[in-house]
């Protein structure tokens, strides 16, 4: 009996970056702040790298969340972006949804804060109607482990892969061949270890 | 292939305080006890926002087990309240049940003490009966993380869905144009880093 | 859709305890000694005082592994004792399953040491058999939490109910009016907390 | 209602060894490195003891990532060794997956580094094809444990068993009266608190 | 030989708030917010109960930092309010160590948020100008529990008194029969566990 | 450069136990209550063993705190036992002084709930007395490590030693030849592992 | 009697940076990569910001140790660079020291890989000479939180100051008034909630 | 004011290991099986590289302390070795004394098992005849973290040097001139990532 590996695709993989503001960030407590923004930020660099359409929305954000994280709206200045007027669950909002299926995509990689909801009810409502849906769990915050881990068992019994951005970036790249330059810098710009491996590589092999 | 999104509706849920008894909480050693009482208070709140129909329950409160907790009884002075002769799953007990099938709803959110016990057992009954069952993981409570973990796997391999109470709030809100203050407030009273950015939000708005 | 509750029932459940030896407790480190051994205690009282049938084995006994803990011995001195000569799985030991079918029962409750050999084993082999099992997570130990993890996921994937004692007893019971007294000595005995609440309630209580 | 036990056979296993490698095990943040060294060199013992046919991987060898640690290349002088030459999935390398399909086996062991990629991704598509997949778990590495629970979850989710090397060995051997002094040697070597009790029983039952 | 013990006085003692400001708080990870928003307002509470002179100060509250925590402006309205125009030890500013001298007492009791430096800077400075020091570890908070182990060193080794706000109030109080009432209810607001004790016993002896 | 070395002297040695009261041990969360219990248990039972002045006594005992937990009640029955009236420090209960003093031993070891105030003041005082004071670190509890550590660093730089109470016993008896069972048992019956090795060596050399 | 304030003056303190070799990082374990990289930089900024003399130095950079990181060297090209011969200790190189006399400071910031080794060493070797010392605890890795802790407790014992960088900053710049946005630009920079804080203050300003 | 410097000199120093045995082992719950039995060999193979005179020692070793660990017993086969009779702290025993005596050194570093113990005691004593004391904190074990930080604290506050191998090894050796080969293979056999490291490095530079 054979299951089935929902291997994901560059070209038919879309981006939602949810809720990644600057107020809502002070609520995330599950993961060390200089770690999480490195993840964030990688995800949005992967995202730009690999050409995947991207949807950033934001709730509330002329109040206490605050605005979007300056980084992702530099990165993405001609994303769709939509604030959304009220609604928690962005799936609810039709511009989001729209924004979505005018990409064309089947495989959604959603992050967001916080997790058990920017991030689980737009991925339980995209599972619903047929979306393949990988969470990014390391760009996704939230108050505590607990917390994390009840999102976490929600999401994965319906269906949604749990990845984290590094072993995001494998699936979608595949083949070293198709690039080396591009990927490594950026893995040496968001794994400290990798970027030593590296200086330690270039500085023996150029002394050659 | 599609999953179904098991998504709350405050128009079809009730709310099932199970054994937060004074006695009871000393044997609460998995969440500190200044989170464990606001998230259980929180909880409390949140049905009281949302007017849901809730049903309080204890078990011996006369012996060890001590009474319940006075402001649960005191924010529900209407509820039904069900003092347990002896069922150790408040399921085996017909009024209890009655109580929950007298309020119509087909989803029951539960909190308790202890987590594999006064939560698993009514849980599983429900599940058996054809409720949606919605756990609080962060207001129920036990003796270590190994008991809650084991209980959490138990009762999520038979279809509940894990959650806390913050992602319970905003499912059931579903969009902030309902209702800003009223559940603003609830957020601010039950989590400090929400109202720091609120107290940082008014003082710079009010100063314009 | 309903889920069925694979609920304990005291006429139809059997005690496996395998491989509580001497020698292999010194490598349990998952759970603090002082923890383990009240556990295991507690489960094996508990399985005397609801008259449980009890079968006991042990692997390579007179070797490093050393002998059955005493205790465990003194208390259910006409159980069957298996010896295995040399099966790692128990349910690979013709006499030890003979013992069990014996019993007429159909649920298991297991413990052991280490958790994803002594008592992963034997449960995966009795699920494949139709039986109904319950592993009592927290008397049965190994080397760290990363190798805990890994059984309960392999156990409760084939469908392992993971429990702790204190579920176990309540599940078992039902309901305080069958007994007070008995299962209450029984809680005082092994959860200091619950020892205390005790101590207390019956200092005010004697003092009317 | 039975669940299949999906049960190591030594005559129908075999082990993937991927890019256990000097440079990406500086990446390897989830287990301690005495640890992590003893259980990869533990699991090639026993692959070694079992006479499993086993197969080594590499990634880009020769730069950054390193080259595979010697122990392993001098453990298995005549295995197929694999030097991808880009495929991030090992699985997507044609001789890779014709070195396994060689061995006839249906059941595969595998371990690596990082766990979410180098594992996951053929443990997915191994799983896609019909094989049972066997992860060693203490045997895998990654950056932390956020991304080691990702991982576990969707693999897990997908079917494959999850297992560490103690476990492996003792399903793999079924009874110690195949063999005892090669296996007691094994774990002597690689489990200081087994090694302890067999130094306090050797030197007792010498002195008779 | 004898040690000198340094014994908070009612008579003698003062209260220095430093910093505890909406935006500064989202800095601090080394406590739950929960309990450390609790720390706070236990001090704050205690402060008022033994009627301590209690000072304010905060460090640029116009900007980033925020304003000062409401609650305790409102429990102080008569305190002295020093809202430093740019020294960042609130010892180099002169009003400030005015107003410890105006209230003659020798002994410090100061809490702040961050500890290494809104904290650890003016007790350093305090111990140098002969003051006895009581730094309140529980309601002080920093980015990460290294920070603060480093900022304990540092304080406790130039003869700063560490406590928490319970041991404080304890020796302030020094006898229960000064006044019971008054303390417990301190106690039972602050402490889950001692309100839920005062609870069942209340119940118990009420209803003789 | 010589230091003294403060060592226990059996002969010149008093115990304290303060406050260990079924309600106060519900504040206890900086050490698992099964391995408290067995501390405080330990410890009583070493003061018996080396027949070690040991004084009593308790804070509030009709009040919420409760009574003394019986079993050390019942271990001294002959042993002074104070009801403090209401001072919180021991110390500063002329009846508790005056016992210690009666004893005419310079050496104090000390334990009690909570560590930073039942143990630490009158350590403190004891101190500031000429005593010589030993602190029971595993068998002194309080609400969590960030208070724990505080307390010990007050008590260590007043020069408490801080010992748990098997290096207690060990610097007491001195040598194994002033008596090997009675100490032997003392340690099997209060340390899981000690008990494990002793039943392994009993087994193998009682078949001889 | 009053303790002296060991505190820093930026006219009286210098730098050293001592072994962070890309090499030699792969060590450190005591803190996660993301945030260690982050505090070894935050430091050098800092050093740049208040134009403290920096010197820096490294061990066998051309062996497996590795070249000193990239950013460090690009960031005092003309600091004082001693490229030890074979000197473990750092100061045991007259190079080193005479760099370090020539700057005229008596106050010494030392930061390093590994923190018992290459921090410990030296700053033991300049408070036998007089010099004041001042650890950065954050900017120092080494193998695990043991090696840390006992490395902390050698160099506080022997009157190192242990302090983290942002400490460092607030003690070095005494008043904001000095300068607030070159210092807030730093901290924006290098504390991920502190930017937060500026964002939402920014833009709720800007919005005036 | 000039703090001395305790430094390590290989011909002043002497090693002395207490009570390493195969049943005093499984008390050792502080550190990882896996890391304590590296940093023991590691602290061995040093000892026996740098030639110091190193002596063994024993408690009861016939009984269930067990026997000292072979691969101890085997690299010190002509050191002197004193099986203690009965006395706990090996300082009481007169032969082990006058072995440290004629050894001639004044500097002794200390290892065993258990820490506040084995270790602790000798180690008081010999710092109150004039001993210099360095603790090897990692390769001393025993029961849990509370009683290894109330044992490092008594050792510290006495004057102990609390080290761990590798800064040993380091403050022994003084230059890596001395000897390149030696000392880096005594570290690629006990530091995973050192030994990775120079994988990757000779891979490199051999093929140039």
């Amino acid at each position: 009996m054979t299951t089935s590996y929902k291997r994901l695709d560059k070209d038919n993989a879309a981006v939602l970056l949810v809720d990644h503001q600057a107020g809502l960030l002070s609520l995330v407590r599950d993961i060390d702040p200089d770690r999480f923004k490195n993840n964030v930020l990688a995800l949005a660099d992967l995202a730009k790298y690999f050409k995947l359409p991207t949807i950033l929305t934001t709730s509330f954000e002329t109040g206490p969340n605050g605005p979007l994280v300056p980084e992702l709206k530099a990165l993405f200045p001609d994303a769709p972006y939509i604030a959304r007027p009220g609604q928690i669950n962005a799936w609810d909002n039709e511009d989001f949804v729209k924004a979505i299926k005018a990409t064309g995509k089947k495989q959604l990689i959603i992050a967001g804060v916080v997790t058990e909801v920017c991030v689980a009810f737009p991925a339980l409502s995209a599972l619903a109607e047929g979306f393949e849906v990988f969470v990014v769990t390391d760009a996704s915050g939230t108050f505590n482990e607990l917390t994390r881990q009840s999102a976490w068992d929600r999401m994965s019994s319906s269906g949604a892969q749990l990845m984290t951005w590094f072993g995001l970036a494998c699936e979608l790249h595949r083949d070293w061949r198709n690039d080396v330059e591009g990927l490594a810098t950026l893995f040496s710009n968001h794994i400290p270890d990798y970027r030593n491996l590296m200086t330690s590589y270039n500085t023996l092999t150029n002394n050659k």
